[in-house]
């Protein structure tokens, strides 16, 4: 059996952001490609400026695989699927559309969702951006009404990270976008999504007792 | 010689954009990788739907490479790198580095910088964006003041990416940031960037004369 590979997340988040850290795309890659992995941490308090020595912008997940030390979800997705063999096809052709998505879903996608919901936590105006993000959630709308899948007939990696992006509970609840709802609904059906999301849960839900445990002593 | 590639981009844009236009990325890789290229257009007037059969966000840059056509400026500028064998390492470690660059420009800078410089230009408030943008650039400066270039000891994919984002100018006024300038001129010094972005400016400029003789005439 192969050494497992060593995912960072957080020792410990509030309850909103539970599930959808994002560690999850790195528990859900092996469990998708049958990887072993390990799970390890770095605190939540202070957590912008703990470990900058290992991400330089303050974030989990990290990816620990021997020598090599990654970080970035995307990037973190595909060296996994490579290892697994499983969610990157070995064609040229396929396997750059499949960056192609990984890229859609992280520019063209998260790059509006994620600042519309940063501002709807803040309270701020966000009336400017909330044109932005009808626009594109009905262009991923109309690729999805086309397809049941990105890239091929099967589920790859940019699904993963598409879905991932999607799934994000104010974006669903945004309009009514049947082909979306229905491709988020069929890939975190998947059982090692459904395996990836309920270890996070019971990670942090673990780590509730420890910190209740902690401040009460 | 190789068949040239083929880059899309738009026929006209308006002054400001000029020189940021994301096609850019993909001449100047091409530039860099000594690759033969040719540039082709769609229509600035209704752009967001005109090509939505080739786009499905209606945004350009488009790559065309013998039957294969591609999206996102980050996977067209890694296809392009590769096919080069220029930019991107063939070692796996230094490879999946490039790419987790990438990604840090395209994921976790540009999701912050771009979504600032909209919600300026729509006038509307962007005090809540404000604090994470400047979170967002005094890190990447402390990575920039530690080394020349991203990955190894010389220019990638990731630094051509990585700048990209940081050279717009609403970016690089924000605040004082010695590494990051010094970056940004370094790359753009370059050669290959200075081509690709005279050219692209001198295609819009001639687009300004066929526009203005078309509602003259």
């Amino acid at each position: 059996m192969a050494d497992p590979v060593t995912i960072w997340t957080l020792d410990w988040v509030p309850e909103p952001p539970r599930g959808f850290v994002r560690d999850l795309r790195l528990r859900w890659t092996c469990e998708e490609a049958g990887l072993p992995y390990r799970i390890a941490t770095v605190p939540f308090d202070d957590r912008e400026t703990n470990h900058l020595d290992r991400q330089p912008f303050g974030q989990v997940p990290m990816l620990e695989d021997g020598d090599l030390r990654l970080f970035e979800s995307g990037a973190c997705v595909i060296h996994l699927a490579r290892k697994g063999g499983k969610l990157i096809p070995a064609d040229p052709k396929p396997e750059i559309e499949v960056l192609q998505w990984i890229m859609a879903a992280l520019n063209s996608i998260e790059m509006v969702t994620m600042p519309w919901v940063v501002l709807t936590w803040s309270d701020e105006e966000f009336a400017g951006i909330t044109g932005w993000l009808d626009k594109r959630l009905a262009q991923i709308e109309a690729v999805l009404a086309e397809r049941e899948w990105l890239v091929g007939d099967t589920f790859t990696a940019a699904d993963l990270i598409m879905a991932d992006v999607l799934r994000v509970d104010l974006v669903r609840k945004h309009g009514d976008r049947p082909a979306s709802e229905a491709y988020v609904r069929r890939v975190t059906d998947r059982p090692a999504f459904r395996k990836a999301h309920a270890d996070q849960l019971a990670h942090f839900a673990v780590a509730d007792v420890n910190r209740k445990e902690k401040s009460d002593g």
